[in-house]
């Protein structure tokens, strides 16, 4: 069994990253620049949006966090988005979820200006994804990609099961894999809460990818030998012998899956750090193509 | 065995149309205006184009046809998209594919604007659909939709296989089935031209969504018993006893697999006409929406 080590690939990238923004401000030009909205004071979202800019920092972008009050309105956040939009000196920004309850995400979410939308949310990146036009990918199933990619994965006419169908991972994620291309050409099957006996897919799949949030949900009864599994889910669970007072823990069983799995990221380490490395990733892209 | 008769829904679809049709140009107001733009003289598309413009009358819509010879030029072709989507007249408009090769399809797709592209082949109503906001459904899709609710089938749960990747069947039908709704719930496998093993998959299909293009590819030893077939497959087979010098085939034996089946579209007369009744629809939506 191999460890898909999510963490030194994400550092690799980050130094990859690194190299080409050092070329751009050698050249003379301004480094990407990345901005981030938060609404609110969700503990969760300052941790991630606080650990995005210490990333900017560490491949040389310049980072914008704009704070907003919980209480602020939607047309309030909307003018927010159109300033980014408009900004020249911003190459791409992300709107941190959830957002408090009485503004729409959706419209939110259309607001955004998609050749700034580094996340890959707004529809027509979506589409254009989905119907294999350059785009920015979503940065999650984009880092599994890149995973799978590094570690040359053959995925080409293996069965791949990916469990959950949320509009950030599993959807675009079961996209991604049956594209034609590398990593890709896949044959997917896409279970989610309406599968009956999902255990008899995950028995024949080749590539598991699970994107559900239900903490060691997978067991080795579940999986055949050699199986390559690509664990999304990430929980915190109570644990009152560690000082945060909780652990991460993934969608699999780790324990019970790992003398059976062929690869297997962990959680944390695994795909987690991907995500922020494949949104640098994108908004270097955005750079790029605004030459 | 049930046939599910598309060419009997696509009647009664035009006759809902024509009398919400009537219903609007009784109040003063004009009725729905579809144009198609057909850039040269392939025989299969001015008959499509033709039973299109046909359609339109027969509901009360009005129609334009634009024809430009084949050797239009890319930006010729562009400007007449454009005009069409500033026209306040015309409530929707279509490309017909495919172009001449010395015309990125592609950019004439991106030009079209989404709210005018009742083919959903834009990557923002693509990509609505694949987050399942409201939006245009691509045709063909949607008529396959249309039929299983008309049909009252249940989609909830089941194994739904599609055959094909397109764009313009195979991926929208496999986001479609697998989407939160009704018709939809399903656990949905997508196999394609480099799927290993593509019986394995049929086999354990309660519903086979079959968008090849390969005429008598299903028989009866790859489907399980009660399975409900949607053919989408429209071949033209040479036959000179007929007096076309040929005829329309499936991708499914008909013959083969009518005594395994409790559904089965036969085709001709089953998804086919109701692509151009959703197409109307869409168009019908359209000028809704502009109120």
């Amino acid at each position: 069994m191999e460890i898909i080590d999510g963490k030194k690939i994400s550092n690799i990238i980050k130094e990859e990253i690194k190299i080409e923004v050092d070329q751009i401000v050698k050249n003379g030009e301004r480094a990407p620049h990345l901005a981030a909205v938060l609404v609110g004071n969700d503990g969760a979202s300052l941790t991630y949006v606080g650990s995005k800019v210490r990333s900017c920092e560490q491949v040389g972008f310049q980072s914008t966090l704009v704070k907003l009050p919980y209480d602020t309105s939607e047309n309030n956040l909307l003018k927010k988005i159109d300033e980014l939009n408009n900004d020249k000196e911003i190459d791409g920004f992300i709107v941190q979820l959830p957002l408090p309850k009485h503004i729409n995400e959706e419209k939110v979410l259309l607001a955004v200006n998609p050749n700034k939308d580094v996340d890959g949310f707004h529809p027509t990146n979506f589409g254009k994804m989905a119907l294999n036009m350059e785009t920015f990918l979503p940065a999650t199933p984009y880092g599994i990609i890149e995973l799978l990619k590094r570690y040359k994965i053959n995925t080409s006419g293996k069965n791949t099961v990916v469990i959950g169908r949320s509009n950030i991972v599993g959807r675009p994620i079961s996209i991604l894999m049956s594209r034609k291309g590398n990593p890709g050409d896949s044959t997917v099957t896409l279970v989610h809460s309406r599968t009956i006996n999902l255990e008899s897919f995950t028995k024949n799949a080749d590539i598991i990818i699970s994107a559900l949030g239900v903490p060691d949900f997978i067991n080795s009864s579940m999986v055949k030998k050699d199986v390559i599994i690509i664990d999304v889910g990430i929980t915190r669970v109570k644990d009152d012998s560690h000082p945060k007072g909780y652990i991460i823990k993934g969608d699999v069983d780790f324990n019970s899956v790992k003398e059976k799995a062929s690869y297997i990221t962990p959680v944390p380490g695994g795909v987690g750090p991907m995500t922020i490395a494949m949104l640098l990733k994108n908004t270097l892209l955005s750079k790029s193509l605004k030459k």
